[in-house]
């Protein structure tokens, strides 16, 4: 692409590098963005610069928080004996929204991936046996997305913290509600019976 | 969605306010820019606040340039009788890109939308017609695409132009070069049969 403009060339290069945002769509965004008024713009460019100087991350669960401790981890309602494993704070909000549980979390930041280059010392897992040596846990739960590198994740985790008296779980893999068994895929079906759990009406 | 920051919460917003970006997708990317760098990040946002405080548009055909009148207007082989006349940029980029063009262009920066509230005093047609009163224009090409609103602004353009001794053209529309005729929509095929062209080696 051959700009007639260095500014539009920078503000499309930068857009750009974020994931799923080609060069074609970056530039229809920076020519949306030239059609919003000044002061407009400026916040909207002052939104992330804020964002890397101020951001905070909670010193117990490393979830991103305004304060030195986060929300959850400063609730005396929380039960800080139960920590749920998660890679990132999306999962954490999502586990949040159900509104079923009342335990604490640990934000890995990241999967292993050794194709990716990530190994453990990449994410927080020192953070983690840190915490389970420091603290009276009783159950850490794994909640990992069903890939590649989750189960890796999972399976690292599991020996890194079994020789310790902690009840080990990870969310249950199965059909999910709604879903058409005739449509479901072996694995996850498979899965499904030999994870078969008691009936309960 | 319940965010843990307010500094995430208003960067997701800022970005989710981009066309095609949505808040699931916006929060995606603000955790992407979150692992980059300090530096890396201010240069991010910072692409925004100068692109909005020193863009510069071509005082001649209302492109964008970084000095006063942009590489097309101010190249002496391009001919300055001919106008094109296309709705932003990028449609330009795209003309300029196919090198078969020596005329210069007007920019109309958006085309008629009854239906969403921008008619012809929100786009640059007045600048179109003092430049065609004041300068020796011989052709204007309508280079618009082939939606209600390309063909509402086509129209208009018309009525106000065709009282002057000008010729006016539109770009070709037919069938695209590699297209398959038994694919082709009727529409286009239709005016492809009835604007068809003397056959040329």
């Amino acid at each position: 692409m051959n700009f007639p403009s260095k500014l539009v060339k920078n503000a499309v290069e930068q857009l750009s590098s974020l994931p799923g945002i080609g060069r074609k769509s970056a530039l229809r965004l920076v020519l949306h963005i030239l059609k919003k008024d000044k002061l407009t713009v400026e916040k909207f460019g002052d939104s992330f610069i804020q964002l890397i100087n101020r951001i905070n991350y909670c010193s117990i669960c490393y979830s991103i928080s305004d304060s030195d401790t986060c929300e959850v981890c400063a609730n005396p309602k929380r039960d800080t004996r139960i920590i749920c494993v998660v890679e990132d704070i999306r999962v954490m909000m999502a586990i949040e929204n159900t509104m079923q549980y009342k335990g604490v979390y640990h934000i890995l930041g990241g999967l292993i991936s050794p194709i990716d280059g990530v190994g453990p010392s990449e994410i927080r897992v020192e953070e983690l046996i840190d915490r389970v040596n420091d603290n009276d846990i009783t159950e850490i739960i794994f909640a990992l997305s069903t890939t590649m590198e989750g189960d890796t994740t999972n399976y690292y985790l599991f020996r890194r913290l079994r020789d310790y008296d902690i009840k080990i779980s990870s969310i249950a893999r199965g059909i999910s509600i709604g879903d058409e068994l005739e449509y479901t895929d072996e694995i996850t079906l498979g899965t499904a019976i030999s994870s078969r759990m008691p009936y309960s009406e």
